[in-house]
C-alpha cells in the first residue's frame, strides 16, 4: 500500500496530472538531474530549438535586412500583445523591451516625474535588490529630495501588507513591490494594495519575474498602473531574455519615457531632428531591441497560453503542498525549516528552506545529488517548480537528498568558504 | 584588353584582394544577391551558425542555470575586452551592454552631471536622429537649463567641423557626434575635435556605429573620453546585439551610471539593500543582458581582428574610391549625384548616392535587380562595402544595374508613394 512519503505515491500523482504532456515539449538533454531553478532559468523548449536555428539561419543569414520588414519591427508590440492575456492586461498595453531594470528606471521614472510635489517611495526589503538599486539611482539622478523608504518583512516571509498600508499617505508619489517575492515567494495582494495606494493618490509599480506564467497576475481587474518583469523564469524566454512592461492604456499618454530613442518615435523613418512620441504603448520603446533573444520568448508565452494559467496554478498549488508535505514529515526533523508562507494563496511557485548549513547543502545538492536548486545568502535554499515540466517525482527526489545532504552528512565535505556564486 | 568599367576589371580586383578569403567565412544562402547593406545589418558568420546551436542546445538547453558561472556573467566585459583592440582602448574600458541608446543616456546623463555648470550640449544634423531623441529625454529630464544645439553641415555630406570650433565655449557640456555618420559617411577627425573640446573643458561623447569594423578608430590616442556604438554592423553581431560603450579609464571612477543595477553592484550576490557601484567599468552595466544576442557578437569580433584593421581600411578605401570612379563615368550621366565625401580620408566604407527617384530606384534594385541597399529619406540610396565579404564583382554589378534602373526605366513600374520601410 502507498503512503503519502512514497516514489510510488508521487508517481501516481504524476499519472493524473492534466499538464503531464507539457514535459515532451522541452529539451531533456540530462534527464537524471532534478532541475528546481525555473524560477531563475526557465527551460529550453523544444519549439525554441527550431525557432532559433530558423532565426539565425534564414532571417538573419538569408533574409537579412529585410526580416526587419518581414516581423522584426513588430515583435517588441507583437509578443507583448501574446504575453498580455496572461497577465489580465489588454494586448496594447504590454510590450518587450530591454531589461527588467531598465524597464523599471523608465517607468519608475515616468511616475516620479508624474507624481511632481510627492517625496516618499515605498517598497519593502523583500523586493530584489536590483530594483532598490535602480530606484536608489532613479532618486539620486531626479535630485528633487524623494526618500526611498524599505519597510521591513515582520519575519522575512511575509510581506509588511499593515506597515505599508500604515505608511501610506499623501506624500507617497510611488509603491514598488515584487508582486510574488523572490526569497519566500510570497504573494502581495495586487488588487487591495493598488486600491489601498490609489485612496492615497500614490501609483503602483509591480514586479512580476517571480508571478509570470506560474502565478495569476489580473492587472486590469486590480486597476494596476505599471509593471515590469522578466520573461526568463516561468515564460521559459532564454538567458537575459528582454524583460515586460505593462502601462495601463489611461496611463500612457501622461506618462513621458525617460530614454526616448527611435524605437518610440511616431515615425522613425522619416529621420526628423525632434523626438515627437509615438502613441499608446510604442513610446516605452527605445532602442533596436535584441532580436534572437526577443523572437525566443515566444515560444514560452505561447505554451503557457495552451495549458492555461488556471491549469497551471492549480498544479503549482499542489506541487508546493506536497513540496510542504514531505518537509514536515522528512525534512523538519534534520533542521530545515519552512521559509515560505504555509497559505497557498499567499504562496507562488517555489519553496524556500532554511538550514544552517544551507550553502554546504546546496554544494552537495548540486555536486553530489544531482539536484538544481538555487541558493540565496545567507541560508536559503530555493526550490522552484515550473508547472509545465516539474514532476511530483522530482520533488519526492529533491526532498529525499536533501534529507540524504544532512543525514549522511554529504554537506560536511564542502568549505564553509564561499567560492562561486550559484 | 580590360577596360576599367569590365567585370573582368572587377574580377582582376577580387583576385588580387588579401582579405578574399574570408567570404568563406560568412553564409551565402543567395548567392546571387548583391548586398550592400551590411553598414545596417552584417552578415552571418559560419561560425554564429554553430555557435548559436551551442548556445541554445547546450548551454541553455543542457547546462541550464550553471551557464551563468561557466562564462554568460563575464560576457559584458570579456567580448568588451575582446573588442577594444579594435577601438584603440584598452581592455578594461569597454563593455558590451544594452542598446545603443540607453548607452547613450547613461553616458550622456553621467557627463551632464559632472559638467555642472555648463549649460550646451553640441551636435550636429548629421548626428543619428535616435542621437538627437536620446539627447533631448536627457536634457527634458534633468531640467537644468541645458540647450541642445544642432549645428548644420554646410552641404549636407561633410561634418561642420568649423562651425562646431567656433561654437565651443566654456558653457559648452559636452559634444556629442557619430564618428562616421550615416548618411554620407563623413568621417570626424577625432583627434582634432576632442583636443579643441577639451581646450575649453568640455567633454566629447562619439557614436562609433558606422566606425567600428570598418575604419580605424584610436579612442586612446584621441585621448577621447566617452563613446558608445552598435554591433550589428559591420561587426557582424546579428540583429538587434547589444551595444559597446567605451569610458576612459580616468573617468570611470568620476562618472555615475544613472541606470544602477545589479550587474554593476559591487557584489551582487551578496543581496545588499544599498547599490555599491563596482569599481571600473562593470558599473556601467545594468541589468542581466540577453545573453544569445551578447554571445555571438564574439565570432565577428573574431573575424575582425583576424583581419586587422589596417587592411579592412585598405581595402574599405579601394572599394569605395572604384565606386565613385564607376559612379562618375556611369551613373553621373544618368542623373545620380555623389552625397559623400570625394576625399578617402574623410570617408568611411559606404556611398551614399542621391536621385530625384531615389526612392522608386531603391525599389527597383531590391525587387527587380537583385541589389539590396538601403534607402534614407528623402532621395539617398546608400550602399555599404563591407570589407570582408563585399567582391569588386558586387560593385560593379550594383553599378551596373543602378545604371539599367534609369536607363531602362525599371523605376518607373513603381509608385512614388512610399509604402514600407527599409
Amino acid at each position: 500500500m502507498q503512503t503519502l512519503f512514497s516514489l510510488e505515491h508521487a508517481q501516481a500523482l504524476d499519472a493524473a496530472d492534466p499538464l503531464r504532456h507539457f514535459r515532451q515539449r522541452f529539451v531533456f538533454a540530462e534527464p537524471e538531474l532534478i532541475y528546481l531553478d525555473g524560477n531563475s532559468l526557465g527551460r529550453l523548449t523544444q519549439a525554441s530549438v527550431n525557432l532559433a536555428r530558423e532565426l539565425v539561419e534564414r532571417q538573419w543569414g538569408e533574409r537579412l535586412i529585410r526580416s526587419w520588414n518581414e516581423g522584426w519591427f513588430d515583435l517588441p508590440l507583437r509578443v507583448g500583445g501574446k504575453l498580455a492575456p496572461l497577465l489580465g492586461a489588454h494586448a496594447d498595453e504590454v510590450a518587450i523591451a530591454d531589461s527588467t531594470s531598465v524597464n523599471l528606471f523608465k517607468l519608475a521614472v515616468a511616475a516620479l516625474r508624474q507624481q511632481r510635489g510627492r517625496t516618499r517611495i515605498l517598497t519593502d526589503d523583500l523586493n530584489f535588490p536590483s530594483d532598490l538599486y535602480v530606484l536608489q539611482g532613479a532618486i539620486d539622478l531626479l535630485g528633487s529630495g524623494h526618500r526611498l523608504e524599505i519597510v521591513r518583512s515582520p519575519d522575512g516571509v511575509h510581506g509588511p501588507v499593515d506597515a505599508l498600508l500604515t505608511q501610506l499617505d499623501d506624500d507617497v508619489a510611488l509603491v514598488v513591490l515584487s508582486h510574488t517575492v523572490f526569497k519566500s515567494g510570497y504573494i502581495y495582494d495586487m488588487a487591495a494594495i493598488t486600491a489601498a495606494a490609489h485612496a492615497v493618490g500614490a501609483l503602483v509599480l509591480w514586479d512580476l519575474s517571480h508571478s509570470v506564467g506560474s502565478v495569476p497576475v489580473a492587472l486590469r481587474d486590480a486597476n494596476a498602473d505599471l509593471a515590469i518583469g522578466c520573461t526568463y523564469k516561468y515564460v521559459n524566454g532564454g538567458p537575459g531574455a528582454p524583460a515586460l512592461l505593462y502601462v495601463r492604456r489611461d496611463l500612457q499618454a501622461s506618462l513621458r519615457n525617460p530614454i526616448s530613442g527611435w524605437m518610440g518615435q511616431h515615425d522613425p523613418f522619416a529621420f526628423g531632428l525632434e523626438y515627437v512620441a509615438a502613441p499608446g504603448m510604442r513610446h516605452f520603446l527605445t532602442g533596436t531591441p535584441p532580436v534572437l533573444s526577443l523572437a525566443l520568448i515566444e515560444p514560452g508565452v505561447d505554451l503557457l497560453a495552451e495549458a492555461g494559467l488556471a491549469a497551471l496554478r492549480a498544479k503549482s498549488v499542489q506541487q508546493t503542498e506536497y513540496f510542504i508535505a514531505l518537509w514536515a514529515a522528512r525534512l523538519a526533523p534534520v533542521g530545515y525549516t519552512l521559509k515560505s508562507p504555509r497559505q497557498a494563496a499567499q504562496r507562488g511557485s517555489h519553496v524556500s528552506l532554511g538550514h544552517v548549513e544551507g550553502w554546504r547543502i546546496n554544494q552537495a545538492l548540486i555536486r553530489d545529488l544531482g539536484v538544481l536548486p538555487d541558493f540565496r545568502a545567507p541560508d536559503n535554499i530555493r526550490l522552484g517548480f515550473a508547472p509545465l515540466y516539474t514532476r511530483f517525482a522530482d520533488l519526492y527526489h529533491a526532498a529525499e537528498r536533501l534529507r540524504r545532504a544532512v543525514d549522511e552528512g554529504v554537506y560536511a565535505r564542502y568549505s564553509l568558504q564561499r567560492t562561486e556564486v550559484t
